[in-house]
């Protein structure tokens, strides 16, 4: 079943160009450049840039013209960004008229005005417009069921499970960080004089010591993470924003294997200007990336005059929970060298792999032990908020061999600064390496436990997952259950599930698979003995499909 | 005293323009519509986009090919965005290569592979090295000094003073919140189960009441907020970026009317590709706005193609401490109408206005009384932090009365959050109305008794200060100190100031001030015992410039 759909891939390849603000300019260029620099010499190097710009004035004009004034009427000195080299005729006199004004007593100067109701249309900016459509998608629509009506054993049994916000709510292990860090501990970490100042955004260095300390233990000390390469940022989201801003540049973008982290859409394109290239990966292939398919997604952009600037990867794999072999990250590490592009590697779920003998290869463990790798260009996403199973922390880190890198992310976490009782908790937290030990272990047991009961249970109506052996996720095959393969497909399938089935989970085009019919499972949001209800509600499901 | 100084004018134009990313294109493209809409006709809008497109091509062709690699050889593969339309010979050949070295052992692909280290130049983002470079102005400089040797009256009496930042430190009421809070409420509203889950990033609504709550003391109860309008953002900082993605685009502008924050450099420009546009106020008007400048800034700016999006005000201002009348607020009101464009107003001190019998005019309250008023272009800035006096906490708002704008600023604060843990604990503190109500008053006591100790004293060493009704500032003219009356004499009075009196305070420079000479005091940094402390430093450094 390696059928693609192209109603999906043209359908990403114009949710790309939607993304940041200032690509349109640079896609009016390039091709312009291209066709001087190209074959057509000095024929067509003179009549086409002229032509063009000549429809370009012609079509705005018109444009502008017909454009409704949502006020109903044209205000004359609304800026519309029209470039007339003329003066306006109107300034001096309003000019004059305003200084006058500021002189004159309240009342009169009011009645000299036209009410203030009459000015143009208050518009929001473009990319503000693209952010605000943004959450039209299943992955933003299902969060809001889920919040307006939240499935509670209890009090709302009949409410909508999550099964797509990646939080370890369930397995949360609670109790085992307050009997860990009693309440004092706690509440002394929360010193008060560590509040009144500013307190480096970056983190404080006792808290980088103890996250690298965490960090080598989710990665069972097969690396020793150096605390001055780390930069902590309010979440993962913004991690992965800041290292956007810094290795890439308005119009530029990024490669990034599919299925993929549903998050990126917002994380890196949203607000920097950098575009998503997606690659997709296939079932037939087990979801593993192809260097062949990396390569020719490259010089296709090139070719297209897109520049890029560095490659997204995550380990273990979102969606998929597949780890990276080493062989995987050397051969990425190559390709990186050798097209001189920066690797992005996200390692949030790092201490949440949960199968047994599974090895988790971190790059950084990879760029340690080998001297002739250029660790300039690498980069690792780390999120504590997720492996400490405590999300509302929103704490994560960029850690990076690159001094500019570095450099520039300490400065930038002014704007999204991790708060000082947030720091002093995390101190007095994750400081015991004693607590950190027995913490990592019981989280994986209990993500073992989860996952292996859910897999199974699915297994039994018919339902196959990919073998995943970390994260939060089950990839799950639902093709079976869809009434035509296409994404139209995959979104009734989809809506079944959320309001015959009441459990709200993330459908493949929501992170970017090219094949229809694959869902994200997200089973940390369960405990065991919630896998029974989730059985009964997809029973129902696939009995709806089948009838 | 208003002659100008042309190269500080310069300067801070030069900056503006290498602000955010996407501006470039915007730049080319302009001038060029303007000319082909123009008088030039057929003629010049047929030659001069065929010269210019040729000439660009040969520019870049010829620094192409001379620029120098970093490794000292040129890498054939290296992305340089170069967008010749031709196939990559190379491509096909390196691709299948590729391919075939995932299936090889480990070690036999290492052999056929060139070492890893032989890449190109590993470069970061232009916008990074953009911000990189912002580290070198005094703002910054003096900060890192102070971190280095941070005065202690008794470890360190010899330590730089900070009179740079705007915190509250030695003022900070924490005996009162202490004892106004209980540890047990402290930590109770730190409730473990809390932190395990996402909550709002844009706050609870539990917290926005409390924070409405606030803001109506800090205003004096004369206007009544409103939680829905809220949104919480993790600092000011990030509050007035989220504010300028949602407003303006790339390439846009907003005017700012000078000395300003010197903080908007980096909140408006390090990552929106949003302009500031500085309109200069002067010594002989007070530094009050003027808005015969502020329309004429308008204009030229228009007639550059720069569209103007909105403008930003600080009341109290920053760093006069000057509060703005409701005529003022009128004004700018019926300026932004008339020019269609958004007004933000920046009110992080409102809660800190010191003057006894100052009336401080909430732009909501004008909103509020108001009914003939365009209330979607009015955005407010609040800080909960400065005025908690708790800056660690790093907690502001967006207060706006535009839909579409909250809408795209709730989903925006993913990339900026305020954590679980910040959250409770400021539910807890400042959910009492009588806490607050003392709080509040208490702060505005003790910022008044420093604020008239520290004038007094300037005073009598021949320092004069505007009248300052709120804030945290003195705004010092130490144009007698100066050795020559230009930019350069006013960086080396701040060099003698922090090296000989060893206190940091911000140059007028920083805050785009036009006249040389100005100084920015946060005297809240300071407790009534530290006043003569730096008193003698001044002395001495007044001495050192005499002498």
């Amino acid at each position: 079943m390696t059928r693609t759909e192209p109603n999906r891939s043209s359908k990403s390849d114009s949710e790309n160009s939607g993304g940041g603000g200032g690509t349109t300019a640079m896609r009016v260029i390039v091709p312009l450049q291209g066709v001087v620099q190209g074959r057509g010499g000095l024929f067509l190097g003179s009549v086409i840039p002229c032509a063009f710009f000549y429809f370009l004035q012609f079509y705005l004009k018109r444009n502008r013209k017909n454009e409704p004034d949502s006020s109903g009427q044209r205000n004359p000195d609304s800026d519309s960004n029209s470039n007339s080299g003329s003066p306006d005729p109107t300034r001096s006199q309003s000019a004059g008229h305003l200084t006058e004004l500021t002189s004159l007593p309240r009342s009169l100067s009011r009645i000299l005005l036209s009410p203030r109701l009459s000015g143009g249309a208050v518009s929001v900016s473009g990319r503000a417009g693209y952010v605000i459509k943004g959450g039209d998608s299943p992955y933003y629509m299902g969060q809001k069921r889920v919040e307006e009506d939240p499935y509670d054993e209890s009090g709302n049994p009949d409410g909508v499970i999550e099964l797509g916000s990646a939080q370890n709510i369930k397995l949360n292990l609670e109790d085992d960080w307050v009997s860990g860090n009693p309440r004092e501990v706690i509440s002394d970490g929360l010193c008060i004089s560590g509040i009144a100042s500013y307190e480096p955004c970056h983190g404080l260095t006792e808290l980088k010591m103890a996250v690298a300390g965490f960090m080598s233990e989710a990665t069972k000390n097969s690396v020793s993470f150096d605390p001055s390469q780390l930069v902590l940022t309010s979440g993962a989201a913004s991690a992965i924003e800041i290292l956007s801003f810094c290795l890439a540049d308005s119009g530029n973008a990024f490669l990034v294997p599919t299925p993929c982290s549903p998050g990126y859409d917002r994380d890196v394109k949203w607000r920097t200007g950098v575009d998503l290239i997606h690659v997709p990966c296939r079932s037939a292939d087990n979801f593993n990336i192809s260097m062949l398919v990396l390569d020719r997604a490259f010089y296709q952009a090139k070719k297209r005059g897109v520049r890029i600037r560095g490659i997204i990867i995550s380990n273990p794999w979102n969606p998929t929970g597949t780890l990276l072999s080493r062989e995987n990250l050397y051969a990425l590490l190559d390709f990186a060298r050798e097209r001189n592009i920066h690797i992005i590697s996200n390692e949030v779920f790092a201490g949440s792999v949960h199968e047994k003998g599974g090895e988790f290869v971190s790059m950084a463990e990879v760029v340690d032990t080998e001297e002739n790798v250029d660790r300039e260009r690498v980069h690792i996403i780390y999120d504590l908020s997720k492996d400490l199973s405590f999300t509302g922390l929103r704490t994560a880190a960029i850690y990076s061999f690159n001094e500019n890198v570095l450099s520039a992310s300490r400065k930038l976490t002014t704007l999204s600064p991790v708060s000082s009782p947030t720091q002093h908790l995390l101190i007095s937290a994750i400081s015991s390496p004693k607590f950190v030990q027995r913490f990592v272990k019981t989280n994986r047991e209990r993500l073992m436990r989860v996952y292996t009961e859910l897999v199974k249970g699915l297994k039994e109506l018919g339902i196959e997952c990919t073998r995943s052996s970390g994260g939060f996720f089950c990839w799950a095959d639902m093709r079976g259950l869809m009434s035509s393969y296409s994404e139209k497909g995959e979104v009734e399938l989809w809506n079944k599930l959320l309001n015959i089935g009441k459990i709200n989970v993330i459908p493949g085009s929501c992170c970017h698979c090219i094949e229809p019919g694959w869902f994200r499972l997200c089973f940390s949001n369960l405990s065991e003995r919630d896998v029974p209800v989730v059985m009964n509600r997809v029973r129902k499901v696939c009995e709806t499909c089948k009838s």
